[in-house]
């Protein structure tokens, strides 16, 4: 079969493979439609290290081809999506509460990671009956896609965060994740969305997922004019959704005594992250600062995929550009260099 | 100055009475609009006992007229909205997180309970600091009315849901407060909204706020029907707004297991209410039973006033009479029997 | 293998049946120590329905003997205690924080309900990565034996109650189910813990536990006396370890508005439980009924027997019998009858 | 009057003043015992700017000499306990929750900070209704003095720390916070407890309140050994009691995938706090970052004494020296230069 593979850091190709094992919870699935994301890029720079022949990609749907037989809830022929996010449902991180830490720190993440992603003709995918979720009818396999990361991940940015009701919040990158984090806290009842970009067509689709305001960083000092639209107060919440050690500060900034920093960006780079002291009130002034792995999961995604049936988001907006996946290289490339002002380029596989 | 008083059990009228003293933190309000409300009726029915020459209402916004020597934060004409709760918020219970329950069982509940309502010229505001909260330009007197009272305990109703985003929900009963549960619900990142109700116009409206599904319990059967649309599961959550065994009954058993039965009515009568003792799970299903008194508090309503500024519901939709001050025992009565499918009934104090 | 089973409603006896069989991810138990549950007397009287040749019991601990292919933390020859309940972590209910009630209402319980029980030679263990734990070496079988339900349920009835660190607590009835419950409000930082019994041998274990007063309901009016105990205000939790109408009413009673009640007994019998109204705030008091079904699984099996290596609790204590296994039959009676005041009667299984 | 001030950066002394005023809501307590906190020193050494003929301290139990007209549930002559905070309970950031935060970061820290402190003959208590709680008679003043900050703060570091029951948590420094973070731990349930300390009395103590094991950084890694100690897995909390960069940073190393960092240190020194950033799981291993200041409030100090009356914490083995109120400026100079292993320095007013 065809996959897409990252051979060493910075070379990637498409390559013929054998098609995956499995086990008895196991199933393999056929991709129709994948997405390309960004830290697919980081992963060919080296972010997680050196990795031979691994293949890349973690965002698919498609039809289940065959099933382990231990799987009692899917067999061959259903559409279904499947999270970037593979928990190991009975880990001890999972009995905990999280799952996407099972077997050590991000230990979930097992896609284009630990094991073969997902831009192949076959995918393997483990525990089937605890990470598959069927795609409803009403919903289009371009629909499912969003749920796998972008969604989950940008809304549980938004659940972290502690959004009161009514309460207030700043966003802080509009890139696909904080695009739906910003979904997000619209979603849990923000009555303020502040979102922080420069970038046009990422401000207008701000506007569009439930952005009151924009703040423009490359205009203003994104802190102060935060500050004074909260009346000096600060928001309730922040969210980072770039990883990077700026906006993380500027989140620790602009929150009120009390409120809550949820960080959902991947910080690839240096040695620390930098707590400004005072303004985190001198350890003392009740700033929880949060994180999060994109939740994955069954029930995860069916819920999800629900807010799609019943048209509560549409995050089709987000993609920008399609390809075949022969193209799939060109794509690739494009998304690394943001050319084009691309947000997120689909994978068509048939 | 006039008022619209309970004299006794089943009697009301409007009458003259003294202007209200006030203490250093207090302020006295003058109204410019208000809102009759089922529970104004129950009162006068004898739900809390007898009343002799108490003066009704609590749902109402206004301009300062007078304020104490320790209020900081307001002065006379500023245009403001007070919670139907008015807690004292140096209570044990407020410090314990439960402001509503300060000084004993519903002991926030001050308005036409403890004291004398809002239905007059003149009212009186306990701690102003604590309890008032500035309407911004952008929201009417009209749509303020609606944080006093229907926004802010529908919209707890769903809070106390802990619906998950995506999840299903139930809301039986779709009066105003049930109205804004369902609105609540979708403000909350709810994935299903099923509502119940049989009058049509609250159907509609139902569907305006937010609901994807109405069931007609006068043509189906509730539980059957839902248990039939969630494939035997059951709903994440179920919101009970009316106030009534069956109602609540008819919640726990639509609950899946590790659900949440969010209570929001006001059970006026009878010596029990009745948990069916096996759709509970024998006590060990993990089905939560929570209850609500309405909000108040000045955060609480600048928080709500600010989901009016930006949009985010319109509640004055509810609003199907209206009536000048003099014409109130006339409202009050088409209140008191549901006539011509009222819902709320806008009172103009000028 | 001998087995210990119900053999129809009130029907039991030791009997001979073929070893269990297992999958790839479960594991064969070889008991050495067990204990009876009052809940396996509920069984054999018809509380789940009838069954035939089904093995009784719950509480066990043992040696591995076999394990399937797919389980790798595990070995034939190591030390373990497997929780009552054996949950799907896979399941949707377990990816929602209820691991209980995996597969419906209760379907984490599988032990002598939908399948064979412990009471034998070799005993089937579901998922064993996900459901065994390790016993240290400076735990006993004995000890460790209380981890698999009597501490699990207990503690989780304190956890669940909210208790605040100084608060206020109120636990209805001390059997073993009640005295741990004791134990972990006391585990929880419970200011004042106020047990209701009338056992003397009870009373006497309920203050080893933690209790620091002990209401006699035999010889005093409970709910008046807890009220006059904390000043006419109410506990802060009230805990329902028993499983009847009236002291799940008392447990309402006693609570004060804001505060908990916390189910932990099974409701066997009858139509309904009633709330009384009045006392519940008419809905509004925000006093929440929260239930429980005895968290199993190997991360809290590791916890709890981590609190007795640590000596935080002795649960031996309530070992009041022992008997062989060939005598088991003997101890079921005893337990079944509460004989000779009876509280747990130890299985020694070699 | 009698009073105790700074007068200056790193200047102190005993002086004259004015007795103090006081508003209708207020109390005039006459101090009986009184101790010196380590932040005193730091405010004396000018961590939170200059102050002029500031009476220092915060940490005080006395009786009532006389109270506001508005007070409803205090008299003159009664024995009290006030907390070191003393929230405005009216504040938005108090019915948020925060009310040691109310107007502002830190702004319900007032005694020595924003108005006279409590080494005076007669002390000021805003709010005496909400901030005062009578002391039981089974409670000395001197055990009763260490609800006011030691055991509310130290208490207050092991409940942010969302420690599972049975779980494992490693406290940093044993200095009277410390202490009292360790036995909180001890009083939420944890497992296993850490102490991290070098001072050979203090590991005493920490292991009289409750640690399981003591790791003497001075001697050892401490982060090496924790993780050898929990399997290379990490703790589920570790608490911060020091103010340190480094001790910060230790306790984000070892806290597991989805644990819990509960600062409670007072960082007084440097531009930022540094997060390790691999070790933070950059930004996606789930592991929350929490803060806070020490809770006040009649019912916190309240259910605080309830534990004394009830024995389950002796904090007065804290208490290593003594001194009349004559003595204080040579209290002041030990404490601050920690002579002779001082802990804590009780001060006798009468």
């Amino acid at each position: 079969m065809k996959a897409f593979v990252m051979d060493g850091i910075g070379e990637t190709g498409l390559t013929e493979k054998d098609r995956p094992e499995f086990g008895p919870s196991d199933a393999i699935l056929k991709p129709t439609k994948g997405l390309i994301c960004t830290s697919d890029c980081h992963t060919v720079h080296g972010a997680i290290g050196d990795r031979e022949n691994l293949t890349l990609g973690h965002e698919v749907v498609g039809v289940v081809d065959t099933v382990g037989e231990a799987v009692s809830d899917f067999e061959p022929g259903d559409r279904v999506a499947v999270g970037a996010i593979t928990p190991d449902w009975s880990s001890e991180a999972a009995q905990d509460g999280h799952p996407s830490q099972s077997e050590g720190a991000l230990g979930g993440w097992k896609f284009a990671n630990v094991k073969d992603g997902t831009f192949a003709e076959y995918v393997h995918v483990n525990d089937a009956d605890g990470n598959l979720a069927h795609i409803p009818d009403e919903v289009s396999d371009h629909e499912a896609l969003y749920t796998t990361d972008m969604m989950t991940t940008g809304f549980a940015a938004a659940e972290n965060a502690a959004i009161p009701i009514g309460g207030t919040v700043a966003v802080f990158a509009q890139g696909p994740v904080g695009l739906m984090a910003t979904k997000g806290a619209s979603l849990q009842g923000a009555g303020t969305i502040i979102a922080v970009e420069t970038v046009p067509k990422r401000q207008e689709l701000a506007r569009e997922y439930g952005a009151d305001h924009v703040v423009d960083f490359g205009e203003t000092d994104a802190v102060e004019e935060i500050m004074e639209m909260t009346d000096g107060v600060g928001v309730d919440a922040a969210i980072e959704a770039l990883g990077s050690d700026t906006t993380l500060q500027d989140a620790i900034k602009v929150v009120k005594p009390g409120g809550t920093v949820s960080n959902v960006g991947y910080h690839g780079d240096g040695e620390y992250r930098h707590i400004p002291r005072e303004e985190w009130g001198v350890g003392m002034a009740e700033i929880d600062i949060v994180t999060d792995l994109c939740p994955g999961g069954r029930l995860r995604i069916k819920r999800l995929l629900r807010l799609l049936a019943n048209d509560r988001v549409d995050p089709t907006k987000m993609t920008t550009h399609e390809f075949e996946f022969d193209e799939i290289e060109e794509a690739f490339e494009m998304m690394d260099e943001k050319e084009d002002d691309i947000i997120k380029p689909l994978i068509h596989f048939e």
